[in-house]
């Protein structure tokens, strides 16, 4: 069986089944009104200190930034309006406490599943989580006992929800399978933090799987096996134990330097979301922060983040990393990423909308705070600052005045900042990468962000399932694009990174050091591979597989062309990483 | 005071409001549902027999298309859900019909008020339209009687409906004015197609103009004057008489070549969209169709359009159109225009999906179809085939290997056809321009879609009113980006045209000219006046200027030094269309 694998890894181990009993919700005829409201009052009441407790378990073992979700489930229960709805129910229609929060809950739950948007969508299900406890506490019912756990568990389920992932004892999971879920419902997200090899979206799987089945799990490929066979098993353990022998492998790179077998040498950096992220980068020994995509300070509040706020966000990571680089982006929020405090219209085309730099020159207080923070934090480190979805000179230049005019602030109130920061923009809109070379006068260095660049270069909208054959990394016409970015950034003398999911791949890996990309930044688990394979290439013969591979036509073609160059499996990569000759491998 | 001027021209006269009086619409409580039922059914009745008659007169003195939201309008009266919501509303809830119908439209409307595409939310108007109708009938209020309107009118009202709009008589308004409306209301569409000056989005209008008072109306600049001054009248009436007199003057281009000074030839042509524009395409003497938009042959219907239907649209536009060259693009639907009879998912970004040739191309039978039509028609005049939305080169091969196909089937069922006709491609999408000299060598001409290639350049929706400072036609990257293409389509022999907006700007035409472009195609009204000018113009001198705009860093300082190198005032124009020096003109 296949399903979407969200966290990749191989679990091996016996099935553990979170048998939700389907909740009977009966329409009750009440007289006494009141109590029955009262009933509720203390259900909710209940419901508010389970979730308080799940937040203090999972702000001391995961992190902030996820226990936040119980946080906002219990500002649900707190909200007046949802709980008056229910009461009105009660009241006007004479019924049972449970039934009026079904029905409420289950109009909200439509309003939301009707989104497009893939994580709002997904926010139903939380109103799903915490409705169902509250019904729970009403009905009586218990939630899973968790403490049932052998060690090497598979969890089957329906659905995890926030509340199901944070009590389970991660180290006695091997392995997780829900029916339910995408790549940005919280149980991936949490699965891929937790590092739990995780396949979601396996309709009816847990009909089909019996309690302590022997069960493996691929998280990469999304397959799962019931009850292997001799030859399957010995099959994926030998997988496993390769990913782990690569693994063990891969850490002897640490402390080496990233540089060609002809010495050519690049910067390899990580990508990161929050300070906390600091552990990974340091751990796979990248060599500065490429990107630190500092929205994430800004989203899943109420208010903006206040300067002294941001501050500390900063200085934490650039205190952290000890001088190391670090490439903090402004604010790129809009698009799919919203917050409540700045008014963003609902847009037809959001991808294509008030976002980033945009929004910023359009907020200049939230731009000018946010500036304000990185200027003075940047004496605790080597900050670069970045700004994102430039598409025209003149919003370059808007944004360096109001950093000027921040400097200038700063100076004023004596506060003390770096003088020499420097100042780069993400390449990611293609008028920006055909003007890099009048870009490259007013900055100190580029970063190119493939992800946007490819979207917006083929017109193709990477979350469209429907389009999926035509976006590309390998796209002739995006290959082209990053050779020119790189040329006139080094005609202007100035360094050039790459940002995107590109930067981590290890087919364009080749081709990025042949055209001379000066940084290659990426997820962190990339980091010690990427310098394994730059390790064991000559940047000469590089040069000549990006000429190559600029000479043909199709994204396929150049896929085809550069995987029978190079291998990209761990194993393969281990024994042969050299060019090879054009076979069919 | 300022709207939105959605058909240019100036109109002055007196005005005429039209006063919807408030429908009261009281709910009542009614005994005898049945008879209450009838009374609903005849009024959907007379309903159905108004609409019929608007359907005819508009067919007879509009045209079909237009027509065609009359029949669109009874089907929504025939529409067995919605009658039978209301009736049960009737007898369920006791009351009387017209607010059943009142409460079950607004759940329509709101519906349809919530979508995001600016289209569809406009089609809850026809809902309102239609509805309105129906309520009036019930309550006994007659319509507005049209008859009273005298020469030179300026309608002034909340909304024009398409039931309005179809009852005026065209040659006594002088303008329209609307408190509602955008740029794609119906309103909005009728009054270009019928030639009336109309300014639309100004808030409480009906209550600030009194019957009679004077008024001036400018439908381009969406300007609205109420009893203006003498001063004030001099201006508009020269302003207008001095469009008339550059029409005038523009007619005597009839009949000349579009030629430059120094001897360059290239081709002038109209964008169509139905072949009853034809008309204005021979009228204003296009040498040939740069564009014929076949999406509007598949809209507006319940079932996708048969080949012979097809057929014979492309037939007609082919003979009347007398061998001069049309260039047919092959369906571009998907976006923001959908198609009932197609599965085109919701997309979080429309314009970055599944569309055009994308569409086709997973719609094979629908392709295949169209080109067997245009193939079938080809014998009747100088056709081309053009595919719009190409973005890799797998796209035009598999495309133009559809229609090998087709012709071989053709040619297997004994049916002729043209077997020398040009294939093309629209180069409005960045991929496209940059990979431009491998597509030159798959096709005969290019057609440079602007329009599409500024909001993928550029990463901004041109709808999004947050972003119009953005989107600019002006734009180094743009002009970088058509002047390869031009290079590498000369470079591999083949011709290339541009069918986008800015192939109609007078500031533009001088450096598209000095580019090379072989062909400019426009909306027919622009035809003329692009004639004159090109006609005032050298070649060789359109060079430098071309060269010099190519240095400039900004959108502004491109429109600026071509604004004052070229006036854009047709007044100006027809006096001093040559290379001026930079002043501040």
């Amino acid at each position: 069986m296949k399903g979407l694998g969200v966290s990749p890894g191989i679990g091996i181990g016996n099935a553990f089944i979170i048998d939700k009993k389907a909740m009977n919700i009966e329409r009750k005829h009440v007289i006494d009104t009141d109590s029955e409201i009262k009933r509720l009052r203390n259900a909710l009441e209940i419901g508010k200190n389970q979730l308080n407790e799940l937040y203090l378990k999972t702000l001391e073992e995961v992190g902030e930034k996820e226990a936040q979700i119980f946080k906002s489930h219990e500002m649900m229960l707190e909200d007046d309006t949802f709980s008056s709805d229910v009461e009105v129910r009660i009241k006007n229609e004479n019924i049972n406490a449970e039934f009026a929060i079904n029905e409420t809950s289950d109009t909200y739950i439509k309003l939301f599943e009707n989104i497009e948007d893939e994580y709002l969508r997904e926010r139903a299900d939380d109103i799903r989580d915490v409705m169902t406890r509250v019904i729970k506490i009403l009905l009586g019912i218990n939630n899973t006992d968790y403490s049932r756990l052998k060690e090497n568990s598979i969890i089957i389920a329906k659905d995890l929800t926030p509340s199901d992932t944070a009590q389970i004892d991660k180290s006695k999971v091997a392995a997780m399978i829900t029916e339910m879920g995408g790549k940005t419902s919280h149980a991936a997200i949490i699965a891929r933090i937790m590092g739990i090899p995780t396949v979601v979206g396996l309709e009816n799987i847990t009909n089909k799987i019996k309690p302590n089945d022997f069960v493996i799990c691929d998280g990469k490929s999304g397959k799962v096996l019931i009850n292997p066979n001799q030859k399957q098993l010995k099959y994926y353990t030998q997988k496993k134990e390769k990913e782990e022998e690569v693994g063990n492998e891969l850490k002897k790179q640490i402390g080496l330097s990233t540089v060609t077998k002809d010495g050519f040498e690049v910067s390899l950096s990580a990508n990161i979301g929050t300070p906390r992220d600091v552990d990974m980068v340091l751990e796979n020994d990248a060599e500065g922060i490429g990107l630190f995509r500092s929205e994430f300070i800004f989203m899943n509040r109420e208010l903006s983040p206040t300067e002294d706020e941001q501050f500390e966000e900063y200085k934490e990571v650039l205190s952290r990393m000890n001088n190391k680089p670090v490439i903090i982006r402004t604010l790129d929020i809009g698009g799919d990423k919203n917050v409540p405090y700045i008014d963003i219209p609902k847009e037809m085309n959001p991808f294509l909308g008030y976002r980033a730099i945009r929004l910023c020159l359009g907020n200049i207080d939230v731009f000018r705070t946010q500036l304000r923070a990185i200027l003075r934090a940047s004496i605790y480190g080597n900050v670069k600052i970045m700004f994102p979805m430039i598409s025209t000179m003149k919003e370059l230049k808007d944004a360096k005045k109001i950093l000027e005019e921040a400097k200038l602030e700063l100076k004023k109130e004596g506060k003390s900042f770096r003088d020499n920061i420097e100042i780069g923009i993400m390449i990611e809109i293609p008028s920006a990468a055909i003007i890099s070379d009048m870009l490259a006068r007013e900055v100190d260095f580029f970063s190119i962000g493939t992800n946007d660049l490819i979207q917006y270069t083929l017109a193709v909208d990477r979350m469209n399932s429907k389009l999926s054959h035509l976006y590309s990394q390998y796209h002739p016409a995006l290959l082209r694009l990053i050779k020119s970015i790189i040329e006139n950034a080094h005609k202007a003398g100035i360094w050039v990174g790459m940002c995107g999911e590109a930067a981590g791949d290890p087919k364009l890996i080749p081709v990025f050091l042949g055209m001379g990309l000066d940084e290659f930044s990426m997820n962190a688990p990339s980091v010690l591979k990427s310098r394994y394979i730059i390790r064991g290439l000559k940047k000469k013969e590089m040069e000549q597989v990006a000429a190559n591979t600029l000479n043909l036509e199709n994204a396929v073609e150049v896929e085809d062309y550069l995987s029978c160059l190079f291998a990209d499996e761990n194993d393969s990569y281990l024994k042969r990483c050299k060019i090879r000759s054009k076979t069919n491998d």
